[in-house]
């Protein structure tokens, strides 16, 4: 099973690589883009088990090495 | 609209963070993780214009400034 996970700045954390990321495309003509955030993805491969479990797996994975539960947030998908 | 930007290493491209974080995950006791790849995630607002100027656009802020095509490739979605 394939996991896909997003990782993300908290809401109002502060996020200084999105701010300069924002920064940089209105330097280079992109105007119309705002609201800029930069987070991480991470793609894994489960073996065995089933749904259920890769699914409790892959949480656990998130909170407890992932992703940094005090300024990020994390979602993620599963596929078989 | 809202653009959601994944950008990973390239196929073949080392991967070092990726390994790390494998490495780390087995040493937690994540046995079942394998393939792990570390990429970057990126939202953004499109202010204006439809959705296919839109769809053109961030193609081309990928191109230019968010993925480094030598050694890594991208894919967004666009919601509105």
């Amino acid at each position: 099973m394939r996991a896909r996970v997003f990782i993300t700045p908290k809401k109002g954390v502060l996020d200084p690589q999105g701010k300069a990321v924002e920064r940089s495309l209105h330097a280079l003509g992109f105007a119309e883009a705002h609201d800029v955030h930069l987070g991480k993805y991470i793609e894994l491969s489960i073996e065995g088990g089933d749904r259920a479990q890769a699914e409790r797996r892959t949480d656990e994975m998130c909170r407890r090495l992932l992703a940094n539960g005090v300024i990020e947030d994390y979602r993620f998908e599963l596929q078989d």
